[in-house]
């Protein structure tokens, strides 16, 4: 199995509802780090996994429609806790419908699965992983 | 599949037997630098893998318990090479025991599966990886 | 020149007003790693620049006190950009004031001159670097 | 499941044949820093994975065949793009057949599963990763 | 005194003239992680060291300049040796002449001093520090 | 001015004596990531600061003679505490010597000044700085 991994950032404002989340559920925000590792089980004709430039660009599109915001106004987020792993998992699905649109060119559909990374700190991460599905 | 890793970490001497250790064999020490990322399948009511926050104090519990010692006087090491390897599976099997004790409290018992990663140098690391067996 | 750097991080919403700033004039967040780096020319008698569990102590309660807030309604920030170097300083400041004050212990005054580094993300920091003015 | 890992680095010059390279067509380099993971079920007779300081020298035997060089001139690579994709399986290969040959000891016959990953930049890397066939 | 760095990267094939470089006396490459500190003793009216986009800008502008070639052929580079060092300065003048220029506003007139590093890998890396002369 | 930083590292065994080491107090140990960064006003007439080959060798031969040790039985630190601050000045001595006697080449005598980094956790660092004196 080959993979590539392109990083970017983003940088958002957002409180948690909830009592496990102690100070967190005070208005606050983070910088998530994100690592896009994109999974094939063989090269193409050119002999790579993905276009790496059109990767990070799709990455870029992604973080840029979260980042500068403060996620507890964004309609889409309504009702749910806008947690590093709930993070992880909407730009997993955002990256993964690029591809399934074609946004990465065409080879890129031979992409099997997607892992998402975010980084939160020097001490703490969360991560979504699954298969790019039709 | 989703998950959250914390990072931590302890300082130990021990010296390990076996010519294969080099000079490894006398009795020196190490700082290891942990990761354990916990995973499972799906979120909870509150959006998380796991109480990151009792991730963090049950990582540093047992970290605590291992650290500022002679891991070469420890009884329950006797007998046994107390190599990264060896102190990956530890950790990932006190984490372990914590998760089914409800120590991360009762929403963590749908963790399904743990790595422990211990970082001793710029260059090198173990870890073990497996599920968390009830 | 001796010195000793610890490590801890802090999140926080804020926005930042004038065009320079872009879309970060918006509501937005940021998590800051940090570095507080302690100086002085020779050890003391126990062979240390500084008491590091006291250092990091420090650093922790000035970092709790910013942490997990909205900068932007903070009394004293008013009027003013939180910038990262803004910040930098901020922290610096108020690390300064705690050695005066002797809550490092009275060897900790010492420490000539401090640097406080904040990491934004994997590619941005800034810093504030100065002598601890009596 | 077990693993260890090992870093190191080779640094050397390409260039890369396809439209989807851009500038990348033209004769420029990189440094890859190396990461390989060697993975196993269970621990040998000396609590170990692997004797990690044959596997470091295995690493660097490989990674001193490559460096220091220009891939485009390489009779091995003709034809082919070096990209690093590719040049991760090219490492991997080059280790499982040491493995298999017994140059990491006797014992290393145990490890089941290798990943190699070369770390480009700060911002992507590449990796292959997949079971030691006999 | 404040400071700001910004990270970024390029990636050159050379090769270096002398004994003392042994097997990089070969056509090779490499990748530079760069990281651009700019400092100034006191912060402008918006509270910054410097517009941190410029600055990411001008730095990419330069890399850009060096970077996918080989720097053997280059006419300025002519009779030297590329080496980390002697690129960090290369890196180090072009910056201070943009900041010169204005390429990076007016208010950034008041950058004292620039700091230049190249990480050529994990194990190595190399910088130029100075004022910016006028 | 230029510098040229090399990393490696070495592993020891140590306790700290005194009631402000609290569990350090106890037989413990530590992996050291050593930076060390040799600093000269003007490139020699290869373009270099110093031979890297050499520095890395000067670097590896000194943590050679600490590593792999308990250093509570070395005679030399006899009577002092082997904190990570005095670590650094040891291995700046040590350094200092070599380019001193000649060990790094005739050019590195230029070098006048140099700083060693201690790491010993993600979190914690130390350091020497200083001319070197003749």
């Amino acid at each position: 199995m080959y993979s590539v991994t392109v990083r970017d950032h983003f940088m958002i404002a957002h409180s948690l509802s909830g009592e496990v989340f102690g100070p967190a559920e005070r208005l606050h925000g983070a910088t998530y780090v994100v690592d896009a590792e994109f999974r094939r089980a063989d090269l193409d004709e050119h002999g790579i996994v993905i276009d790496i430039g059109r990767a990070a660009e799709a990455l870029r599109a992604v973080l840029s429609d979260l980042g500068y915001r403060n996620l507890d106004e964004e309609p889409s987020f309504k009702g749910r806790n806008t947690t590093t792993e709930f993070l992880a998992r909407v730009v997993f699905d955002r990256i993964a419908a690029a591809i399934r649109r074609g946004d990465l060119g065409p080879d890129a559909r031979g992409v099997g699965s997607l892992r998402v990374t975010l980084h939160e700190s020097h001490v703490a991460s969360a991560a979504f992983d699954g298969p790019i599905a039709d």
